[in-house]
């Protein structure tokens, strides 16, 4: 089959590779139909994850048809359209029965190893393990693309974003930084009730995407006065009740504890290279919460309810189809991202 | 002053009575500039609760301006525009301190009083105890009848129907009932994520205006199969994760129990005049939680910053507005709700 | 091999059987060391259940040794001692995904399944379906009988009592019967805070044990006052903050709705054969909350780290030990446990 | 009236001043009967604290009786016994309505003001503002030093450590530093039901202290490998799943972060004089939750419950007593705490 393998840093080709095989009872095996490029294999393209062995084939978001199933799959049968999320869930660790598969023990402390410690989706085939405590069906009706950004960049948004904040109806929700993830946090606030979701960022053209999305409000973050008209957006001017960090470096971060109110919540939702700063002197006593953390995937039923009912519209963060053949194409594109007002990519048989 | 007096069972009057004067030094009085009239304000009517005395001013939601202040009273000063929610909050008795006035030991046991306990809303003015732990500045910008329902049908709607259903992002929500509380429920489901809002009730019109203001869909009740189509709306078929009660009669009350799923809530938000039968031989195992009480008006400040923002039409609840002068003909039109098409009353100076 | 064997309405026998085999690649099979009897097995034996078939072996708590594995085992080996919870998990529904194995889809809607729908551990050895997904290992250093009771009683009290109770530092906690599952509440309520622990029941016997492991007071239910005396208890006398009923009539149904103060929980652990009575023309406004359900086991691991640590004493509820070759004689002393002041038996190989 | 006035950096005096007067209709005045030193009226008077007056009466925890009461006061009596919290709770406020008082906009934004805004309660008499929403009757037949300790020690460390490290049931706890804070949190783990609960100090004398306070375990922070003995007493050897902070330093901040487990808590409960070090391109992914902030004394309720019914013993935290005309000497004494094994001091009429 063809797959999209890493060959060391700055190195990968779409290439003819063997087809995956079950190796374990749990095991199955998914044709890939539709799968797209997180920043994340960016990352690993620069080489910012060394522990990623040359030969990996990369990816870890896609929607894909069963072709066979191990010997314990009872549920999941050949020809069922799944969703493969970013995080394998094991279902027996003590993280996974409390359905926390970020941290999944059986498969090495972290939950995700698609296109990371194991081969990913960016290929024709790929092996599922843990198949049946980890995938979705695709419910009848739904497109392929209406679903595919439930496997990372929603439920990232959501789940260390919207919930990690602990956002409670009527909130004021700051994301910084309208990427993928950053738009995820915007496009389900609303699922906790926030009253006023602000996008920050210093591209307009992303924050005028994030508006279309369900932000209530921007501010550019090349503004001297940002962090004043931020939190003059409270009902009571005393800050936001919830900070997302969507980027990933040390200026961000430190923006969210600028403008966060007391008994507000900073989540942290980027990837971050270096370490912060923490004014724990002048913090102590403001009763700021801060949450950080790998996506856990566990609320992709509830989005997907969200999606069935029309409620939320996940294919929004689409905006350029590639087909397999052009691979490479859709990562020249999206490694330029901004530049093309590009969000997300969807790449299909 | 002019009034709605309560003159024993079948007997009111819009009539002159003495100006309120400030008893407390904590309270104040207000300027009514717009109420309406509650459900249970033509229960107390009817006679059914025997312990309102004849001479009581009745009403317990209104929007007003403050004309006087007690000697205790520093934040909230005259000229002030507030909204006088149904439920009164000492600030310091058990209850109040946990937020949960619905039970405040210093007014008897019971939060609610306006209109039932002491002289109520549906007046030139009116004393408000306790008013700088119990009321809410109108933000600018506001009309009076975009807060008004924040006083009762809203907050009771969501804070007995969909948080005491613990409703969650992605849940199918059922509603029985849709009158002003059952609607209070629909307009709200959405601030806790509800994936699907089921309106359910036996007129048609009520129903039409439930799909209006946010259920997305609707089945009758006088359905014989209207059980299954209920069930039929969860994504798995088991039921429902919220039915909400907000008639208050042992049938729909049975009908909660019946169509909610494994792990679901009841939450009972209608007055009830009999006991139910609860079939506890059939549901000890089902793991569903039945949940009952009155409104704390607790959320009054997070619908409000929904309201603010734009993300509540609060005031689309309204069907009716008259003046002062036309007290009589708006009690004579609410009473007939149904054949009105009338679902609340906006009753201004 | 031997095991207890249910042969219709007042029959069993401890008698020979053929030896369990590995059905499905999920399955272990475990020599059964230490079992017990549950109040649900007597049930079973008096025809209560006619869904049980005849020739099913009972019982659903045991301490046992892995003997062999099925083909998707990884983590659990032969040798490994393990505790058999009385719900299964099979990891892959929605309901266990969300750690709600009490409601199981794929065992058939409801997760206790052994001695029930399969074959049970009152046997020499017992197959496990979802073994990896089901079982705790027993940690070094415990003895079977310092961890037997983690199977069912007391994460039955705790999960179905204390925690749907939603008990909380300083709450005042009546649980009414002294039975198995009432001990199982008042000897967890401490893990969640509780100030004061009444023990109800009308055997003075059975409540001196209470007070022995835990409860701080114990009204006679046969007082003609006692509801009086149990409201008296709580620091305002407004009634307690969670009530449980442990017994499963409607008279000790009936008490929890009469006990419980404004705001409080009634957490009802009981199994019920006769609906109940629910006065909810006057509860409505009370803000009481009922919650009911099986146990989902999801628990043990936070019971075992309190037995590890020295802080429960899950042992305490053993009053009687036997053999197998005891298994009929076991039977006839738990069936008559009041008169043997019985609380729970182990029988172990 | 005699008081301890703060004369500026390193100058106070047990001196006479006028007696407090009432100010506004919700004060009362209290006799002080019993009070303490906390360690942060040493950090004023070291001149921490530069916006404290030169002229201030220090002191922020007291047990009292009331000698007047302000015209709004209608619950509270002369002659009524009562806690007088650290904090101030206008009840009014957004933030005190939510049961958050610590963040009190009406006393200027942070809730502590008794000797450090206002006079506080090392004095004969002390005015009290707020009154019948700040302060808490003692139950019959406590002594002053049985509840002498709910006013600041114990609800910081229950609720700035214990709570805010959302300790539930089985939880391995580590308590870094044994001085007043870390001993509160030490003495209400079990009311969250922590498993294990570690003591982690250089002091040897004040960890044999925090085990006869509730500590299972203790580990010397002077160990070179005491981060892997802390981590090693967790059950499964991956770290804490809440490590307190009650030292306010970076040392013991950075220990906090190394202990913790993924899906763990850090909750600093210390008063921190410079910024840390937050390794978040490490811990970005560790799903860690970092809480910190002033306490609310929202639980002093629920503490006094636990000291009614026997089950917290708060009075174990003293360790000297005093009389008033010995103020200047218990200072001397708590101010070399740790060479005269002091915890708390107790000072009475």
């Amino acid at each position: 089959m063809k797959a999209m393998v890493y060959y060391g840093p700055g190195r990968k080709e779409w290439t003819d590779v063997p087809d995956p095989q079950i190796l374990e009872p749990t095991d199955v095996i998914a044709r890939v139909d539709t799968t797209t490029i997180c920043g994340t294999d960016l990352h690993i393209l620069k080489g910012d994850c060394p522990e990623v062995e040359s030969g990996r084939i990369l990816g870890h978001e896609a929607v894909g048809t069963i072709t066979e199933v191990g010997a314990a799959v009872t549920e999941l049968k050949v020809g069922d359209r799944v969703i493969i999320p970013a995080v394998t869930n094991c279902g027996k660790c003590s993280y996974c029965r409390a359905s926390k598969p970020s941290h999944c023990q059986t498969v090495g402390g972290v939950g995700w190893i698609f296109g990371y410690m194991i081969d990913g989706t960016q290929a024709e085939y790929v092996r599922i393990p843990y198949a049946e405590t980890s995938l979705h069906l695709v419910p009848e009706g739904l497109e392929d693309d209406e679903v595919l950004f439930l496997t990372d960049a929603l439920p990232t948004g959501f789940e260390m974003g919207i919930l990690n904040g602990q956002t409670k109806p009527g909130d004021t929700v700051a994301v910084i930084g309208a990427g993928p993830v950053g738009l995820g946090a915007i496009m389900t606030a609303n699922l906790c009730g926030a009253g006023r979701v602000i996008t920050v960022d210093m591209d307009e053209n992303r924050m005028r995407k994030a508006l279309e999305l369900g932000a209530t409000d921007m501010v550019n973050a090349s503004d001297p006065d940002f962090i004043e008209k931020i939190k003059a957006l409270s009902p009571d001017g005393l800050g936001v009740d919830v900070a997302i960090e969507a980027v990933g470096v040390p200026a961000t971060f430190d923006t969210c504890l600028k403008i966060v109110r007391p008994y507000g919540h900073v989540a942290n939702a980027g990837v971050h290279g270096k370490s912060v700063d923490l004014p724990i002197n002048t913090l102590w006593i403001s009763n700021v919460n801060i949450a950080m953390g790998l996506v856990n995937c566990n609320t992709v039923g509830n989005l997907l309810n969200m999606v069935r009912s029309g409620r939320l519209n996940a294919k929004a963060m689409a905006t350029h189809y590639f087909s397999f053949d052009e691979f490479e194409k859709a990562y020249d594109l999206f490694s330029n991202a901004a530049e093309h007002q590009a969000v997300k990519v969807v790449i299909s048989r």
